[in-house]
């Protein structure tokens, strides 16, 4: 498989710990966004949408990660990230979601770039914004946490599934936008338990070959 | 069941077609965001993120529309919403991802109200706001439609699905904010074929009870 991304991307982040979770080697292919490389033609004839990430199994493009991620448990069910019961996986995607459609789309690089470019906002009110949602998903997050018997290492249980598979990338994201992460102990907690995994340290942004 | 909506959320909009495809029957809650009910403790107490929609099943509180909706297809799986061959699904979950990601949560009310608020955007910013970011995902959209074999009457094959649910609230925001829909001519189609389709009539923000 081959996998388009870009080192600091949060979605991309997202797939490369699902893919090493599952055990699924990968060629990264790099997708410069600091030069705009996916608006090019050679991208966007990988992605209409011109985002990263895409996956691509041979003749197969898979895009959006939370499509990729689905595809993924049901070709590679083993080992799982979503849990047996159908009640538990809705609670797994319901924290995921928080992060992947509340959190993070709406302070991936094209929204700074409109703040700042056509808003006029400087960097102060840039941090604000993504602090503003970081914060507002965190409390919510933290809130289903706290009060979740089937909390445990991680999101769900003593394995790592979904949910951490999306909160890892976003924890990242709100240390580098300076959020205070304090008020979210088990989110913490729960970072630093997957930080102690092979298949999430391989993920991170500043040990992949385009990072520099 | 019960659904905690409002009739002009898009996401709430989204929930009650999937339910009306299914046959679901469920008791409407509205929670009113122009008085900011959604903020209060009562619907805090459904849903921590207080956002809405929420779905109530006896016990069960399900948040966050792609995960109740996956639920919905797990415990309620006909009719189906999503293809029977994984490929497929991944085609169609990309495809719902695209608005359930990428357009709708940055155009929601939390996000124009800070747009107006903080960043003292007027309303022509807060419609150019609007406009790029639902034409950034309907141009993707339509090269993927346009480019489908597996499209039909509607996103996937001749019967609606998860992407058609998506995609008819989108066209609805899209008309309230006067995009000009003619370069999506294949999501103008399907928009169509869906108004002729009792499910879909009846989810329709302007006659729901709390419309006015």
């Amino acid at each position: 498989m081959k996998l388009y991304n870009f080192f600091r991307s949060g979605s991309s982040h997202r797939l490369r710990i699902a893919l090493n979770l599952k055990g699924i080697a990968y060629e990264y292919v790099p997708v410069d966004l600091r030069t705009e490389e996916h608006l090019g033609a050679a991208f966007k004839a990988v992605n209409p949408q011109q985002l990263v990430p895409a996956l691509v199994d041979g003749e197969l493009t898979l895009i959006q990660s939370p499509a990729v991620i689905e595809w993924l448990e049901e070709r590679h069910p083993t080992p799982p990230l979503l849990p047996a019961n159908a009640e538990d996986r809705a609670r797994v995607r319901a924290m995921a979601a928080i992060v992947g459609c509340d959190i993070h789309p709406i302070n991936n690089r094209r929204i700074l770039e409109y703040l700042r470019g056509p808003l006029g906002a400087d960097e102060d009110a840039v941090n604000a914004w993504c602090g503003t949602w970081i914060r507002a998903g965190f409390e919510a997050l933290e809130a289903m946490l706290a009060a979740d018997r089937r909390r445990g290492r991680f999101c769900f249980g003593d394995t790592p599934g979904l949910a951490d598979v999306y909160l890892v990338p976003q924890v990242d994201s709100a240390r580098r936008f300076k959020v205070d992460l304090a008020p979210y102990p088990s989110i913490v907690a729960i970072d630093a338990a997957c930080a102690e995994l092979d298949a999430f340290r391989r993920a991170t942004p500043g040990v992949q070959p385009d990072a520099r």
